[in-house]
């Protein structure tokens, strides 16, 4: 397991010890050298980046350059011009939409996609849809199912591919499932984006051994500050992509990545989401993963004494021992926000909702726990114990 | 003048009194208030915005849509609802572009745009007629002219005014002219479009009596973090608009503000606006125009005795004592970025080069000094010294 002194790092955690954090899959504590970086950007050499000759803006031009070489090794991308800094992962989604949508598709074109997917990985190709349909171009949304533990099912989507499916949208790991899926056998002329929101930082994710053409995460689920995320963009697609959001000083000749980065970035971020990879490489991300399946694993086998507690899929329906962090579940006639507001009333955070599910999904609403290194067996307990008592209508 | 003690309250610029900071056209200085801001959101309360039950999540959940109606009130809108939080003042005019273009404009429109605008309000519009142009819809982007002294030619671009017009884009206070210009006499089906970033704190913005369907401007110019910035709509466009970046919780069929708001939000950056407001309340925009006023008016009158110094476009030119804090000029036989690295030895920090101007502005190299209420008469007694004698090659 990971010493409680990396706990440490956490002031969020340290400074309100009566915490029980179990929501780092809607944002994730930050280390206090990511906080740290913020400050000193905003306190010290508030420059921007490739703009001016004077030293903050050159300095602050350097360390974004030096955060996107990081980021490309990080996810095994084969250099840093496949590395494209958006505002988060919703607008990485988007992007492939805008970008590499707009002018690839094709009257006819289909699009396979997870219809109880994040909405972020839904709604930008309906809305593609949308602005295509209007000016006369048909592209068919094309849904493929799950398998009862939450992850694609793959023998469903192959059978769904046609000569006319261009793209598969899917996500590492479901942010409510916690299941973890890949894009194996594909036809390579059929585009892949991948969303890692969920999978960066808890498991090795390396973009060629997942065989992906696109991949978003987001720096704030990553230990880093919000409003900064990470597009990654195969080199093979960079001919066939369109600018993203273009003005500032990116010049949309330039090529990948100016070309799908607009507007001054957001540089605290950045520098934010370069202190918390050094974070994770620190502390090991096999370690992290091994933490988080023992803890999901934990979550699981306590939630399962509860009375009448319903798991959606995901980790309890596994047929291996694996877990990714995240648990869902519903209690009988005690509604997911009734849990929610029980559980915070004893300082335990949890999300409960329909946990951005696109529109239209037809998905009740649930209790989503879920853990980061920073969580310990003792939380689990405690929160598995006091879950009971609500179970059993004692609070 | 402003007092020394208000200069006092920005860490960038006592933890380096060296430096004589004259780029906050680039980027401003942020207020202890605005840094503690930020790291009180990533030390504390890391909490999502409408997502989740626990009271970090709703009290940021509040906190947000607080600085919404502060905004609103600080621009004058008719509500929160018009009040929408993007990345920046680029995404924020891709949205105007994307979310209000895409759907309304038709073949044979015309958009009137400024040639030598910041590319930030002209590559969208490029954009825009690219995507339209590939499915067969033909918009035109019509030029109109500036004045020698930076405005735009109000004659020019009313006589340009055709029955297909159906938008102007411009910009309230030039980037690199700083001239300030407004939209009045035009028909009201015309929609009006307006970059507020370098008025924005400067001068009163009232959107109202701006007579704008659209404005946007950014929170890193206005003493906020990066990575957050307001596109004001008013409410006569929300009708006629379709979502912008959809995913994450928002919901496109919530209508305005979060139509137009996927994905998280910078949740630190828009509660430092917030704060940055504040900061701005207290000194006063009045206090702060004139103080701004003064400083560039000093600049012109010393820079006019600099042997052979050619001023841009701007209020060496007006024929008023108008001024918004930006001067730009260069010198004969020395390229503007010879100036800038022999002003930054001496720790003068301007910007230099084409300052964003879009692809294909026919426009040389200039020096760039910009100015906000931290900056002092002495420094810019010391800046106009020091020029004077890199004008005459003594340095």
């Amino acid at each position: 397991m990971i010493p409680v002194r990396i706990r440490d790092q956490f002031p969020a955690l340290t400074g309100q010890p009566d915490v029980v954090y179990l929501d780092s899959a809607t944002t994730t504590m930050k280390p206090a050298r990511v906080i740290d970086a913020v400050s000193s950007y905003l306190s010290r050499e508030t420059g921007s980046v490739g703009r001016g000759t004077h030293p903050w803006s050159t300095r602050v031009t350097r360390e974004v350059e030096r955060v996107r070489e990081q980021v490309a090794r990080f996810v095994g991308a084969s250099g840093p011009d496949e590395i494209v800094f958006t505002s988060g992962a919703t607008a990485g989604l988007n992007a492939v939409a805008l970008s590499w949508g707009l002018p690839n598709l094709r009257d006819g074109d289909e699009i396979l996609f997870n219809p109880v997917d994040h909405s972020s990985n839904v709604a930008p190709w309906r809305n593609l849809q949308r602005i295509l349909r209007r000016l006369g171009v048909q592209v068919r949304l094309v849904p493929y199912e799950m398998t009862g533990a939450g992850e694609i099912d793959v023998e469903d989507l192959l059978g769904k591919v046609t000569h006319r499916t261009r793209i598969v949208v899917a996500t590492h790991i479901h942010h409510v499932f916690g299941s973890l899926s890949a894009l194996d056998d594909l036809n390579p002329s059929i585009v892949r984006c991948l969303d890692c929101s969920q999978s960066v930082g808890h498991v090795d994710v390396d973009v060629q051994q997942l065989g992906v053409d696109f991949a978003v995460f987001s720096a704030h689920k990553l230990f880093g500050s919000p409003g900064a995320g990470v597009l990654y963009c195969h080199r093979r697609v960079h001919d066939r992509l369109d600018p993203f959001l273009p003005g500032g000083s990116g010049r949309t000749t330039a090529g990948l990545p100016a070309l799908l980065e607009g507007g001054t970035p957001n540089i605290p971020a950045v520098l934010s989401l370069g202190k918390a990879i050094d974070f994770v490489a620190e502390v090991g991300i096999d370690r992290i993963a091994e933490h988080v399946r023992l803890l999901t694993r934990l979550v699981v086998e306590r939630l399962r004494t509860v009375p009448r507690l319903e798991f959606t899929p995901g980790p309890a329906w596994s047929r291996c021992a694996a877990g990714y962090g995240i648990v869902s579940f519903r209690l009988p006639e005690i509604s997911a926000s009734d849990v929610g507001f029980a559980l915070s009333s004893e300082n335990f955070y949890v999300r409960t909702g329909n946990h951005c599910l696109p529109e239209g999904a037809d998905f009740e609403d649930s209790v989503r726990v879920s853990l980061h290194l920073y969580n310990t067996e003792a939380e689990v307990e405690r929160f598995a114990d006091f879950l009971g008592r609500v179970a059993k209508g004692m609070v």
